[in-house]
């Protein structure tokens, strides 16, 4: 990496929306070098008060659903009403292939050669906790740069949706034609937290298994979608197709009507704090047990009590108290 | 209290099937006393070999489904069928109530009155995580007793439901006739928790409507439960009267089947052994976080940091790491 910018070179950029800056403002945030994270703490804290005027929106659906075919052209839809689009990804399971979503550059191609566009594939280092953070600050990073729609894609591997439902403000989930056995690759409660769902490959061939498809899930969400008595939204079912472009407008209105809704009601600005508060809390619990696993006394006693645990010698009470007094004694 | 017994005392009491000292010691464990827990955890670690021989059972369902008329006909016909049964409870918000689940006297009267059954309320304090901790550990204490079949009821508010999954090996949702709307008062999440669903209250005028909740249910689970490729069990759904008796023994036989599959499986020490393991994690995170919160430098930052994150001033990344040293450097 070149010589770095200064902190004011980094907002001014950023905030001016200059594409260089903003992908090395990223970078930093990524990079596991201290300073290189000291000074992405800075530069974020200084276009923090820039951000959040984007809409968020989480996209996922199992492999094969067809995720990046449905953004290359959702993205181009917005980018034609005068959108500025930012791609962003939570792949958990990049650092373990090597590859990542997102980071094939054959795909999205089309969209990812816009001006008005932004996609950047997902970090390949730091777990899901630590890929999510990465990602997390990056599109506050790309609010700040005037992007005023972000999208956030993950893979369907359970736990990355709902870690990416907590940092998005609608959750739209894609399933394939072919009704209940499509579901097998989808892990339990991922579809609770969809605001809506999106029947992909709505042409051609699949036309009449994906109108199928939507009227069981219509029915199935009226059957099982679990809600709140308060609850405002109900989650709505869309057929569409990425290669005629089919329902791309309607799930666009339906984004549209549910955050106009949660702005006006206040839930809007209600749920991002609240996220803003629980990654705080998360990042704090994290940094408590990366500091209790760092502890060599810690490290002599784990494996023969986690044993004991395993095998009921001792409860989990007992082995949990022992630690941490082991831990807190050897760090006064 | 009257003088304590010596673990010897409370552990040969305990593996005798006394329930007196069985009593005692669940109140050792529900006390805040230091003296108390201490001993709690030395008795808890002599029986712990001991147990485990039980079959644990998860019964969940929103208000008025009929938890309590269940769990009575269902534990007097186990008793009839020559098995002990314990009745313990989780209910965080008994602590705010006053009152508690399985705390009315008036409830489970038969079942409660039987040699071969024992009915503990809910412990009242602790909050979730420290209900749910004593109410595992008196689950323990009683499969040393000697009770064969353990039914843990939680209320249905949400996060409560998979605490509970995380101790038992089944769990049971009650749902009411009704349909769709009968959802309405169940959080997201919980009918993926259910290995099977009973739909109560199938007599008299209700007989008909619990019939087509049973249809919507199957058909509903069929559409829309998510599964992995791997998942060996297919949650089942069942109509039960607990007045008639109607159904309590298939969901019994059920239960038994999902047990010996998972037992010859080895998929059930597994989850066990899971289980135990993730308790004592958990159990750290809360040591962890309390030494945190308990420091008055921390509580001297906290309001400021969180109100700066809130509104978007520092990011929860930087918030995290300064509260996270500022307690690490004030504990050295």
């Amino acid at each position: 990496m070149a010589a770095l910018p200064s902190i004011k070179q980094f907002k001014e950029g950023i905030l001016a929306g200059n594409r260089t800056l903003l992908a090395r403002a990223i970078t930093l945030v990524e990079s596991k070098k201290k300073e290189h994270q000291l000074l992405a703490n800075e530069v974020l804290n200084a276009v923090l008060p820039h951000s959040g005027k984007a809409v968020r929106i989480g996209i996922s659906g199992t492999p094969g659903v067809g995720k990046s075919s449905f953004i290359e052209s959702f993205g181009k839809m917005l980018v034609q009403n005068k959108h500025r689009v930012a791609v962003l990804a939570v792949d958990p399971s990049s650092q373990l292939t090597g590859g990542s979503i997102l980071g094939d550059k054959t795909r999205m191609v089309e969209l990812a050669a816009m001006e008005e566009a932004f996609v950047r594939p997902s970090p390949s280092e730091g777990g899901l906790g630590g890929v999510a953070r990465k990602t997390r600050e990056t599109m506050f990073l790309c609010e700040a740069a005037g992007y005023d729609v972000i999208l956030v894609e993950t893979v369907g591997i359970g736990q990355s949706e709902s870690t990416v439902r907590d940092m998005v403000d609608f959750f739209l989930l894609l399933m394939q034609p072919g009704g209940g056995d499509e579901l097998q690759g989808i892990k339990r409660g991922v579809l609770e937290l969809a605001d809506a769902l999106a029947i992909t490959k709505c042409d051609g061939s699949l036309e009449d298994s994906a109108r199928q498809a939507y009227n069981e899930y219509k029915m199935g969400m009226h059957i099982l979608r679990p809600g709140k008595e308060d609850e405002a939204w109900v989650p709505e079912v869309y057929l569409v197709s990425s290669h005629s472009g089919k329902g791309l407008g309607e799930v666009w209105e339906c984004i549209n009507r549910y955050t106009k809704k949660s702005h006006a009601s206040g839930s809007l600005s209600e749920q991002r704090q609240k996220q803003n508060i629980a990654w705080m809390w998360n990042l704090i619990d994290e940094r408590l047990m990366q500091g209790f696993l760092a502890s060599a006394e810690v490290q002599g006693q784990l494996a023969t009590l986690e044993e004991d645990v395993r095998n009921n010698k001792v409860s989990a009470n007992y082995a949990s108290e022992q630690l941490v007094n082991i831990f807190s004694q050897n760090n006064k």
